[in-house]
């Protein structure tokens, strides 16, 4: 299909197509003329995912970019699907290193340590998780000891699923995308049903008639 | 002091500290001389919320902005900080209403009724989550029936260990502090615990030695 049929079918403006193509988001189409080019269905599929990850998973390009990268890279062991995603996905300020003697990063290895979780010593997702405690800290907001155990415990249960619903994929290729995708959709997901119980558990907790408003 | 040695004390840099003034974000000081003014200890901790939100939390400037407005209004009934909270961070394109016969909003509607939760019709995380189902059901991953109910549970446990921190501030403008601080890191940080326990379980489920990479 010409590149106007692509827009009309995907439902994706035209300036961000060419956008995407020239920031190799989207591969090229197969070029008829020099200034036509063929694109398949392969490419209304791409750009499902890449208006997934940037507007509904709110990714900035250049990670969209990576990830996406990441997902191309047929060469991907199996057992590193989730890493690979989660280094991709981990380019924020918050993903970069915490300082050894940060108390968060020794409570984050606590938690570790009790929980018999194997997570390696280089995993962004660990000095990310020291640095909101440190900073929770810094406000005054260190929180119960027991909440951080209870954090935890979910996200157990929370990556349970995850991994259940991944093994449902039989091709590697698939598995990377359901992952990519999963990380991303799934942390807007989980914030918005966390949103939602806490309006319920709010309303448990602090019973208040609405019309006080 | 000084806005020189509120920038000494504070850590944040004279630029970054002139354009929180300047967007509202930090109130000013009291002023001395027509370009001096006086600051006390309530700006070094408000700069501290403002990068806690901005670095760790990822807000754009402008949500920053309508959080911190949000902590600042003493009026603000006990029972409807969370709702605020809510709101005042709910403004990225995934929380804007989905169309009425959107199939992930009836699957949100049936686990909310299946749950018992009390969540308003027009709370901005129902339509949120209802996105994202949307979303994942347009890439061929609705997954599992199950999985939906596991992210739900695991919800309202945090939820539940949220509630209990709020539960320990005594004063209703610390609860909102608390409130606003813990929704936007707290979705970092059960982020990162997320990814940790994906890591975990993913090694369980496929075992591979980390020699092969």
């Amino acid at each position: 299909m010409k590149i106007s049929e692509l827009c009309q079918v995907s439902g994706v403006p035209l300036p961000s197509i060419k956008y995407y193509l020239r920031e190799g988001l989207l591969p090229p189409g197969e070029r008829l003329a020099s200034n036509q080019a063929a694109y398949t269905e392969q490419h209304v599929e791409r750009l499902k995912l890449i208006r997934a990850l940037i507007e509904v998973g709110g990714l900035p390009i250049a990670t969209a970019q990576r990830v996406i990268a990441a997902v191309d890279d047929k060469e991907l062991p199996l057992s590193y699907v989730f890493g690979v995603a989660q280094y991709a996905i981990s380019d924020s300020s918050l993903y970069t290193e915490v300082d050894a003697d940060s108390p968060g990063l020794e409570r984050v290895d606590a938690l570790i340590a009790e929980l018999g979780w194997a997570v390696h010593p280089e995993s962004p997702a660990r000095h990310a998780a020291a640095r909101v405690l440190d900073t929770l800290a810094g406000l005054g907001q260190g929180g119960p000891a027991q909440f951080l155990a209870e954090y935890a415990a979910a996200a157990e249960r929370i990556a349970r699923a995850d991994l259940a619903t991944v093994g449902l994929s039989t091709e590697v290729a698939d598995m990377a995308e359901t992952v990519v995708v999963g990380t991303v959709l799934g942390d807007a997901l989980n914030a918005a049903l966390r949103r939602m119980a806490q309006e319920h558990v709010s309303y448990q907790v602090y019973p208040a008639p609405r019309s006080q408003s």
